[in-house]
C-alpha cells in the first residue's frame, strides 16, 4: 500500500505552454499536412483580426518556401497591413498563451484565445530549434522593428533572442516561422484550399499566396468595402447565468444594480427595470459587487420570465447574403445558389451569435473527392474563418446531417450539392484550443438546423420548378413530334388540308420559356 | 485608421481557469446530459487513478441525488478508497487547473492534465453558486479532515470556504458536487452506460451506483487481481524529437551526453552507445545541459537509422485479451468474441503505446438504437477510461470506418457487431482538453486499424465456419428429406428393398455437429 505523502511529493504545478507544447495536437499540430494548414491558419487569422482592428482594407501575403524538401523544412511567411505591434508588447503577443486584446471583450473577432499565435511559435522552436522573426512597424518615425523571439516554456513568457531597428516606411506586421516536420501538398486539408475558402467567406480580403514551386495566386477582392469595426456587445440577458451576471457584477462601474443591469447588459431598458422590481426581492440600489448569489439567481430567473428584443447586430458582423451567394457563384459556378443570414440569436451566458448559410446547385459544387459524382459537401466557417479538420465531431454537420434531405429533393449520395455554414458570435463555442469544431450548445444546434432548413426550401422551389420543367419539356417534345403526324392522319381521314400546328407548339414551348425567366 | 497604442490599450493576461472558464465546453461541459456524465467522469477517473496509485483495489461509490428535479439541480457524490489527500494539497488538487501528480511523469494513467477535478469545482460554483465538498483521510491518528473548495478564477488558485476535523477512521477520498442546470438520464450518453463501460474496461473495479430514484446498481470486480503500479517509462527514442532530447536533457541528473541516453531514454544500451558514437559529430562526454540545437537533431536523426527493441511493457497496463473477452461476454452475451493485445508501439516524441481491439458476434452485440436490427456498434476507450461523446472527430473511429468491412465478412448495417477499441499510452494525444477523441497521429491511426483488421480475420474464420456450416445444414436438410423417398423409388424400380439411410444421414449429420465443437 503506498501513502498519500509518498504520491503527493511528486505534485506540481505546470504553465499553460507546457500543456500545449505537451498536448500540441489540442492546437492543430497532428499530421504533417495539417500542421503546416494550422500554422498559415494562426497568420492568417491574426493578420485579418489586426488589420480589421485597425480600420484597414485586408490585404495578406501568404509564401511557403521550401527550404530543404528531403527533410520536409520549410519557411512560412504572413504579412498584413495592420496597425503594427509596439516594441513591448511583442513577447507577449507572440511567447504567452493567454494574451491578448480579445479574450475579455465581447467582440466577434475569428482569434479570441490569445493561444494561436503563440501555438505558432511554439511549433516552429520546438521543430526547427529557431526563432519565430517577427518584423512589425506602427508606421512612426521609428522606422522597423526586427525580432526572433522564442517561448520560455516553463514560465509561459516571451524571450527577445535578437532585436534590431531597420530603416524603412511601411506599416504592418510580417512574421515568419522555421517549421519542420511539415509537408505542403494542393489536398483539400492544406494550405492552398484553406485560404480559398477564406477568400470565399471574406470577399473584402486580397490574399496574395506564393507556394513552393514559386508559383502566385491572387484571391481579388471582391469588395472594396471596409467592414464595420468590431464593437463589444454587452451580454444579453436571455440565457444569461447567475455565474456570469455576479462575474460582471464584480468588474461593472455602476454604482447601483439598476444601472448595472441597463448598462451591462444588452436590450435591458429603464421600462424592464421598472418591470424586475415587482418580480424580484433585490434592492435594486444596492452596490452591485455586493450581490449574492441567491440574489443572482433570483434576477436570472426573473429575465427568463421576461421578453427582451433580440441582441443587436451591430456589433456582429454576418458575411450577409448577398455576400455568401456571390462568393458561392465567383468559385462554384453553379446553376443555382441562395443564401440565408438569421436573426442573431443567444446561447448559454447571453452570448448572441447568428447562423448563416448558403446551397450551391450544379456546376462545381457538390463533393467530388475520388470517382463519385455530386453527393452534398459541407463547407464550414466560423467568423469566417474556415474550419476544415474535425468535420466528424462539429455541431454544423451533425445539423446538416440530422436533416431529411430527401424533403428537399436532395440524395446526399448523388445531388451535386455544396452547404455553406457560418457561425458568427463574439464567443464560439469550440470543442477545442485548435478551433476546428463548434461545441453542440442545443441553441446553436438547433438554430443550423433551421438556416439550413430555410436555405434548402429556397433550393427546393427551384429544384421542383426544375422537375415540372422537365416533365413539360417532355411533354412539348412529344407534342412537337407526333402533333403533325396525328394531325395529317387525321386530316387524311376526313380528305382535308392538314390544319396549322406550328403555333400550338409555339404556344407550349412558349409557357415553358415564360416560365424559364 | 486606428493606431496600434489604441488597440494594445486593451492588452491583457488571463488565467487558465479564466480561460476554461470562458471555454467550458472544452472540457466537456455542452448540453445538460453530457455535462453530468462529465462531472462523474472526472470523479471516477481520479478515483480509481488514486486507488492505483495506492496499490488499493478500487472500490468506487456514485450517488446522484435530485435536489429538486424542476430546476435540475442535483448532487453528485463519487468516493474512493484511496490513499487520501494531505491538507495542504486539497486547495492545489481541487481548485487549481494544470496541477497534480501525473503531467510531467511518463506514467500511464486515465487523467493526464491535472484539469479534470478542478473543472468539477469550477461547473459546481457556476451553476450551483457552492463550493466543492471534500472529505478526506490519509488514514493516519489524525482523523477525517473536511473541507469546501472554491476556485478563485482569475488568480487559478484554490480557496478553502471551510474546513473541520471529524473524528473517524477511515481511508480514502469523498467528494460532493452540487450542480444546477444538468439532467439525469439513463441514456447512452448519461452516467448510467458511462460507468457500465467503465465496468467493462475495468474488471478489477468495484463500482456502487445509487440514482436519483434511489435505485442501486452493483457493478462487481470480475477478478480480484491488483493491476501492476503504474511505472514512469522514459521516452523510447523512435519518434523522438530535437526539442523532446533537448528537453530531456535539461532536466537530467546524468553529467554526460552518453551517460543521459542510456539512463534517460528507454532501450538505449551500452552497445548503442558505442554505435552512434560513430555515426555522429557529438562530444558525448559533454554536459547533457550544454547540448545544442544541432547536436541534439544529428543524435535524433541517428535515433532514426537505428534499431530498437519495441518500447517496454512493464509500464502500460494493457487490459488484457483473456480479460477483454470475458467483459465482452459477460456484458453482451454474444455468440462469438475475440480480442487482441498488440505489442507496444511509439508516437512521435518517443511515446509508447499499445492498442487493443475486441469483437462481439451476436447476442446483445451491435448497434441496435432506433429500430434497426444489428449494425457495427464502436466502443472506445483510452485507458481504460470510456470516450463516450465525439466519436466522429477521433481517430479510433476513423480507423474503424475505414476499414473495409465486406471483406470481412461484415455488413455495417446489419451484422450484430460491437467493436471495442482502447488505446493505452503514458501519454494518449487528446484532441481537447475534454479527452473525449485521439487526435489523428499517423502512427496511432494505423496502428489501430492493424489492430481491428486482426480482430477481424478471427472474426472471419468464425462467420465463414458459420456460413460453411449453414450451407452444409441445409445439405444434410435437403438428404434427410428426399434420399428415403429416392431410395424407396429406386428400390421400386428394381424391386428390392430399400437400402438403410439413416446411417449415411446421422454420418452427414455427424460432419455437422463435430464442427460445432
Amino acid at each position: 500500500m503506498v501513502l498519500a505523502r509518498d504520491i503527493f511529493k511528486e505534485f506540481k504545478e505546470h504553465s499553460v505552454s507546457e500543456f500545449f507544447r505537451k498536448n500540441a495536437s489540442m492546437l492543430g499540430y497532428t499530421g504533417k499536412i495539417r500542421s503546416l494548414t494550422t500554422v498559415v491558419h494562426e497568420g492568417v487569422t491574426n493578420a485579418i483580426d489586426a488589420a480589421e482592428e485597425a480600420g484597414t482594407l485586408p490585404s495578406v501575403f501568404v509564401a511557403i518556401r521550401s527550404i530543404d524538401k528531403d527533410s520536409n523544412h520549410y519557411k512560412v511567411v504572413i504579412e498584413d497591413n495592420a496597425s503594427g505591434i509596439p516594441d513591448e508588447f511583442i513577447p507577449r503577443v507572440f511567447g504567452r498563451m493567454l494574451a491578448g486584446t480579445k479574450l475579455h471583450r465581447n467582440v466577434q473577432n475569428r482569434g479570441q484565445q490569445g493561444i494561436g499565435i503563440s501555438g505558432g511559435v511554439m511549433f516552429t522552436q520546438a521543430t526547427s530549434g529557431k526563432p519565430a522573426k517577427i518584423i512589425t512597424s506602427t508606421g512612426d518615425d521609428d522606422g522597423i522593428s526586427y525580432n526572433e523571439v522564442m517561448i520560455d516554456v516553463n514560465k509561459n513568457r516571451g524571450k527577445i533572442m535578437d532585436h534590431k531597428r531597420l530603416e524603412g516606411d511601411w506599416r504592418g506586421t510580417r512574421v515568419e516561422f522555421e517549421v519542420k516536420e511539415v509537408i505542403y501538398q494542393r489536398s483539400r486539408y492544406g494550405p492552398y484550399n484553406y485560404l480559398r475558402m477564406t477568400a470565399i467567406a471574406n470577399p473584402h480580403v486580397q490574399i496574395t499566396f506564393e507556394e513552393p514551386d514559386g508559383s502566385l495566386t491572387v484571391f481579388e477582392r471582391a469588395t472594396e468595402q471596409i467592414p464595420d469595426e468590431p464593437k463589444p456587445i454587452p451580454p444579453h440577458p436571455a440565457g444569461m447565468r447567475a455565474d456570469g451576471l455576479l462575474e460582471l457584477s464584480k468588474n461593472t462601474r455602476s454604482k447601483s444594480v439598476g444601472t448595472f443591469l441597463v448598462n451591462d447588459l444588452s436590450r435591458f431598458s429603464r421600462n424592464k427595470l421598472k418591470k424586475i422590481e415587482n418580480m424580484v426581492d433585490v434592492n435594486l440600489d444596492k452596490d452591485p459587487s455586493k450581490l449574492t448569489w441567491d440574489e443572482a439567481e433570483s434576477l436570472v430567473s426573473a429575465f427568463r420570465k421576461m421578453d427582451f428584443m433580440a441582441p443587436p447586430t451591430k456589433g456582429l458582423r454576418p458575411i450577409g447574403e448577398e455576400n455568401i451567394e456571390r462568393g458561392l457563384r465567383q468559385i462554384l459556378h453553379p446553376d443555382f445558389a441562395c443564401a440565408v443570414t438569421r436573426s442573431p440569436e443567444v446561447y448559454h451566458g447571453g452570448i448572441p451569435f447568428i447562423v448563416e448559410t448558403g446551397l450551391a446547385y450544379g456546376g462545381d459544387a457538390g463533393n467530388r473527392r475520388g470517382s463519385e459524382e455530386g453527393g452534398l459537401e459541407i463547407i464550414r466557417f466560423a467568423n469566417r474563418a474556415p474550419l476544415i479538420f474535425n468535420q466528424g465531431g462539429c455541431a454544423l454537420t451533425s445539423a446538416a446531417k440530422d436533416i431529411d434531405w430527401r424533403r428537399y429533393e436532395v440524395n446526399t449520395e448523388r445531388t451535386p450539392l455544396t452547404l455553406f455554414i457560418n457561425i458568427v458570435s463574439t464567443h464560439v463555442p469550440y470543442t477545442s484550443a485548435g478551433k476546428q469544431s463548434v461545441a453542440e450548445e442545443p441553441e446553436v444546434y438547433e438554430e443550423v438546423r433551421q438556416a439550413i432548413m430555410e436555405a434548402a426550401r429556397k433550393l427546393r422551389r427551384f429544384l421542383r420548378k426544375k422537375i415540372r420543367r422537365k416533365e413539360r419539356r417532355q411533354r412539348a417534345n412529344l407534342f412537337e413530334k407526333y402533333l403533325p403526324i396525328i394531325s395529317q392522319k387525321a386530316a387524311d381521314l376526313v380528305g382535308e388540308n392538314p390544319p396549322e400546328v406550328e403555333p400550338l407548339i409555339k404556344e407550349i414551348a412558349g409557357v415553358e420559356s415564360d416560365e424559364k425567366k
